[in-house]
Order: C-alpha cells, then sequence, then structure tokens
C-alpha cells in the first residue's frame, strides 16, 4: 500500500520518550485492547524493576487484557529457552528506556532477538519502544553527543537492531535541541534517514511508511538529496542540499520514496477506508 | 557577477557575535587597513561607553588608520545634520551587540539610516555588524524566542533595517541551538530566506552572493521549496519539504538564485581572479 500505514502488517510504535495517556493508549489499542497480552521489556533501565512495575501498572490501568515483564539483564537470559513461549504469546512488545546500548549488548544476535524480528515481520506482532527503546530500533543508532553545531565530534553512532533499516532515529528531539546532532549523523551516513522524534510524540510504522502520532512533531533530515558534503575530523561539517521536514500528528511519511505524503489528511483516510 | 561576491560592489560583512581578531582583522582590510577611517556605532548596547572603547581600541591595534565612535542613542541625534559628515568620510561602520530593537527603533528612518543605505549601495562603504549588529540587517529580524521545538511561539520578529533584503538572520546559532527558531521563522515568512550565523563566523555579501568567513559554520534554510506548511497558533508547525544548508568557510551562497555554489573552492577562484 502506497501512503498510508497498512494494518495488516506487523508494524513499530517508536516514541521519542515521556509518553503520555494518548500514546500507551494507542498501544494497547495495537495490541488488541481486552485481548492484548502485553509484554514489557526493561534491558535499557538500570532499575528495570521500577521500570517493569511503572509500565505494567500503567498498560493494565489502561485497559490491556494481560500485561507482564520480561526481565532479561544477561545474554543467557536473552538466550533462555524459557523466552520463546512468552513472546510468542505477546501481541505486543513494549521496551522502556534507558541506555540503548544496554539493549544491543544484552539483546543483540540472542534467541530474543531472532524471534523479536520474526514475529514482527511475519506475525503481526506490535513492537513498540520509548527512547532508548526507540533508538535501538534504527538500522544506526545515535549512541552519544549533545555538542555544539554541526561537527563529526558531536555524535557517536553504533548499529541499532534494525528493525526499521535505512532510519536513523534521535529521540527527546525538540526537548533536547538534537537537530545539530541528527544533521552530523546524516552528512556521515547520507543513506540513512534522520528522524528525530519529539518527546510524547511517536511514529508508526509498517516499513514502508511511517505516521505522526502524539502532541509534538517529527522532524526527517534527508541528506540523500545533498549535493555536496563534506566531515572534516575537526571543524564544521559542510553540507548543501540537504532536505528537511517537520511533521506534526497527521502526517505521513514515505520512507522508502523519501518524502511527505501530502493531500489526504490521515483522518479523512481513515475514515474513507 | 554569478557565484561570487563582487569587491566592487558595496558589501555588508555580518558577524554572527563573538568575533575572533582574524574576522576583525578581515573588517579592517576591507574598510582599507592603514587607509581605513572606520566609525563604531553601539546603539545596540546597554553601556554604549563600554562597546565603543573596545572596539576603538581592537580595530586600532588590528592597523585601521582610523578609529572613531559615533554616538547615536536618541532618534535627534540620527537625525542631526552632524552625522553626514563622519559617515561620508567613513570607509567602514560597525555596528555592536546588543538589542537590535534599539538599533531599529533609534536609527530605523532617520537620516543616519537613509545615508547608510545610499553610502553601503552607491559609494562602496563596508558596512559590518556583529550579533544584534548582524540582526538588523535582515529583511525581516528576530527579535526574540528561544522555546522548545517549531512552534509559532517560539520566535518574535519584526522588521529589520533591510540593508540585505530577502533575509532572516539569526546569530550565536550553533552555540544557542536556534535552528528551531529560525525553522519557526521562514514557515511563517517562506520567502525569507533563513540565515544563522555561528559565533566567531560571518557572511560577507554584496546582496548577490554571500561568501562564508570564520571558525564556524552557517545555516541557510530556504522554505521556498516547501510544498506543505501549517503553522497553527498553538502546537507545531508542519513545514514539508523545505531545504538546508550547512556551509563552513569557504563556500559562497548565491541568495537570488537561493543555492550553494559548489564546485571550485573560494581560494582557487581568488588565485584565477
Amino acid at each position: 500500500m502506497d501512503g498510508s500505514v497498512d494494518p495488516r502488517r506487523g508494524r513499530l510504535l517508536i516514541m521519542g520518550g515521556a509518553a503520555g495517556p494518548a500514546l500507551l493508549v494507542r498501544f494497547v489499542e495495537l495490541a488488541g485492547s481486552a485481548a492484548a497480552r502485553i509484554v514489557v521489556i526493561a534491558t535499557a533501565s538500570e532499575s528495570p524493576e521500577t521500570a517493569e512495575a511503572s509500565y505494567v501498572d500503567r498498560f493494565s490501568a489502561l485497559g490491556a487484557g494481560s500485561v507482564e515483564a520480561l526481565r532479561l539483564t544477561s545474554r543467557s537470559q536473552a538466550n533462555a529457552p524459557t523466552v520463546e513461549p512468552v513472546l510468542r504469546a505477546a501481541t505486543g512488545v513494549f521496551f522502556t528506556g534507558g541506555d540503548q546500548e544496554r539493549i544491543t549488548s544484552v539483546i543483540g544476535g540472542t534467541a530474543t532477538d531472532s524471534l523479536l524480528q520474526t514475529l514482527v515481520a511475519a506475525e503481526g506482532l506490535v513492537l513498540a519502544g520509548t527512547s532508548a527503546g526507540a533508538a535501538m530500533m534504527s538500522g544506526t543508532m545515535i549512541t552519544g553527543g549533545d555538542g555544539t553545531g554541526v561537527t563529526a565530534q558531536c555524535v557517536t553512532t553504533g548499529p541499532g537492531l534494525e528493525f526499521l533499516p535505512g532510519v536513523l532515529i534521535d529521540q527527546h528531539f525538540a526537548q533536547r535541541g538534537r537537530l545539530n546532532r541528527l544533521l552530523s549523523a546524516v552528512a556521515r551516513y547520507p543513506h540513512e534517514l534522520g528522524v528525530g522524534i519529539d518527546e510524547d510524540t511517536a511514529i508508526l510504522t509498517d516499513g514502508n511508511c511511517f505516521e505522526v502520532l502524539g502532541s509534538g512533531a517529527v522532524t526527517v533530515v534527508d541528506a540523500g538529496t545533498a549535493i555536496d558534503i563534506r566531515v572534516p575530523r575537526t571543524g564544521p561539517i559542510a553540507l548543501a542540499g540537504a532536505c528537511i521536514h517537520v511533521l506534526p500528528a497527521g502526517y505521513t511519511f514515505h520512507l522508502t520514496g523519501r518524502r511527505p505524503v501530502i493531500g489526504t489528511p490521515a483522518a479523512e483516510r481513515d475514515e474513507a477506508a
């Protein structure tokens, strides 16, 4: 399907941090509401008990049929055979915030990772994540940096878990003024589409298109159109002819076509469908 | 002349604040070095004595033939007949930082304003300004705002003195993380080209092209290419399909063509000329 998010495909709900009730409700609904079986994974968090308890309470209060935490703080846990039945029974999996590198180092390449990839691609599992749980979905993941200006030093990156390949996600975007580091990242890797997600804002995507949800905006930086890029070891980067889109709720972006879908607002499309 | 700054035309040297010696030397050279007659106008400053003394000392130390301050803190001073001989004798005029609205309210529409416009356009006067002295050169001037995200509320604007029409200049750009407010301003006024100048960085322009000088970068945001813009009273702005250029020293931008000049680096063009 071109121009809107296909509800029949596996979906990713990627939140920029500090998600309010409207976004959390949307996740519960996508996972099946009263029929939802939600699994919370707090691997990114320094205090997984606290993060697990908080999201189990919130999703339960928002009407999810069942919610449980899956504690994965070591690679042996992420490779344990006990994980598979839990994930296969789930209709939605939620990754909390914290440190995205804990997610990639504990889960990357394990049985949990492979199974999640399969369930999202083929079985219609809804995979959601906020903050670090959003960053790790990228093909290339921002791991740090909040420097001044657009320079090679102002951002560090590493491979993400690639639930959404070809995309480089940043979060807490407007709140932490991260456009400079996103510009720096796409200047270095212009094949990656930079997607900066504000707090209490999310993208819902089937891998082909994404729709913007929530109270903020999603900023897309496309260095693919750039006519000149120079990334010196020190000093300012040159990036001439990049494209930028600031998209609030209701806007849809075509990922493979690298263009916003302008025309019928999403609400009207939904009614017509 | 297409693609480079014409040295025979009147020139503007517009600095993003915190200008180091290299940029100040460039101004002194453009004004004629030992033959330079520089006038410092500290109208923007809350303490004009201090700002005047500081720049008079610096330009003198950098080899300017003569440097004097012109105190303009009221409209009657800016309309006084004593101003004309001072400005007519000058080869360079320098506006200090402070509050850009003091410049527009004290000088806007006065004999000083008219004379400066004439001298820059027809007589080859070099007009320089830093920070507030840069902002006031715009067609539309940013007067305030440093909010979160790209919203109508996060920036306030007013008319500048229009030495460089069609352009909306912001300063201290990377240092104060001002890309959001520049995006907001051009979303509201897409005919204005947004030009964000870092500290210790400047553009030198003949009104047709500008060249980037200094240690930082100049960020150009062009909303003219946008295919969809929505500016709600509250909440995030939509701006789809804008163009962004991050240009360090040596890059040239064609203002009327709204495109960077990519190809022969400025240094080689200078040698060939």
